[in-house]
């Protein structure tokens, strides 16, 4: 269907894939509704090309990885996406210039033949929930076609995390408290500063409590650690708080 | 949109996540359209929460993290969805029983305010084709979720691949036959076993022929060993052989 090829069109290019092969679209070609569904990915549909039938689309190429739904019965490696990108990453790489390597989805409702099959190297199976593991075929594409961009040398500089911020996560053994806890919290603090005559400017109160919270979730508080926190205010403001309800 | 409630609902169940928590939607609450889109993961709708706002969603939480499109100019660590769900396991599992992680995702077209980010300890982004970014929220929903169900110890055992059979792409300096190549050897084949009387029953010709390219393909031949098999088939069948058109 024409608007199954458009939504491909965009998960391919989400990951900086552009090649698309199509092999006897049912609603023939071109397709207005693929352009149509493609919107910003247009250019990677009018780039398509057709082929008659499936070996002859990947005729010039050396690696040919098919994705399947189910576990077929065959002598052929089964992969997983990721395994799936580093093994056509590699075999590329090997050829020199140009890509040897493709993926291979079959029409959304019935999937690859068995036929199909007999073109391709390896077979590809995305791991989902075994009790509910139904993709459309735009999502295949995407989770497989993720997996390839990752790695490679584009993808791969975006991954990267700058690992002082990452540590600033601090995971550890605190008992930390909740959001709830942290949001009565900011509740009791409002509330003091409130009566203490702090905001002077009633107009930057929210964007003064906007930075009040995002410098407490940063703190990652234990229960314990908020608990004193309500007994500093307590003691600095020298009232009780009750919260408003 | 209830439609793309739906479509979340399915994303999360692919990857075995079923907590669904809404913030005032839009369209209301219950929502036929959501049930109807959700198809098999109706369960996920069906026991999907709802709360006047963020703090309130996650009050119970420890751990919170913003999905946010384009990057924010905030003191949070920014995390891909890689290193998302492994901080969010982690919190997890030193929590004991219960999950005290959240993964937050705004509105379709608005994404979350620098207000909503105020309730969360981290942020994360997509790495995707810098040029064409953009994602439908059930496609960011997917491809985190699917991120975190790879770590969990169900998805760790279905992604294991037996190396015996990834070890059989034999991935190799070997400078590969392409699958036109590998075609014609087949073409080749098949016309010299026909003359030669070798299908005896022709029904069965489809079946023979399709097991016979699933061997070829695992051979993995180079260009060379391709011309070699013509030169032997030539010379079992004692004829010169010319392609069909």
């Amino acid at each position: 269907m024409g608007e199954h090829i458009g939504l491909c069109a965009r998960a391919m290019l989400n990951c900086g894939l552009t090649d698309l092969r199509l092999v006897a679209p049912r609603d023939g070609w071109p397709s207005e509704v693929a352009r149509a569904t493609s919107s910003g990915a247009v250019a990677v549909i009018d780039g398509a090309r057709l082929y008659p039938s499936l070996a002859k689309a990947v005729a010039d190429r050396k690696f040919v990885v098919a994705t399947t739904a189910r576990g077929r019965d065959m002598a052929k490696p089964i992969l997983v996406p990721e395994t799936a990108a580093s093994a056509m990453i590699k075999i590329d790489g090997q050829s020199g210039a140009d890509s040897v390597s493709a993926l291979v989805f079959g029409p959304e409702r019935t999937g690859l033949t068995n036929e199909d099959l007999t073109f391709c190297d390896a077979l590809l199976t995305i791991p989902l929930n075994p009790d509910y593991a139904s993709l459309n075929i735009a999502q295949a594409v995407l989770l497989v076609c993720y997996e390839w961009h990752k790695q490679t040398a584009l993808g791969k500089s975006l991954t990267e995390i700058n690992p002082s911020l990452y540590d600033q996560l601090a995971i550890s053994d605190l008992d930390l408290a909740d959001k709830g806890e942290m949001e009565n919290l900011l509740l009791h603090l409002e509330d003091a500063l409130q009566e203490s005559g702090f905001f002077t400017a009633q107009d930057l109160k929210p964007t003064i409590l906007r930075n009040l919270r995002n410098m407490f979730q940063r703190m990652r508080l234990s229960r314990q650690e908020a608990r004193s926190f309500h007994g500093m205010i307590k003691a600095l403001h020298g009232r009780e708080w009750k919260r408003r309800s």
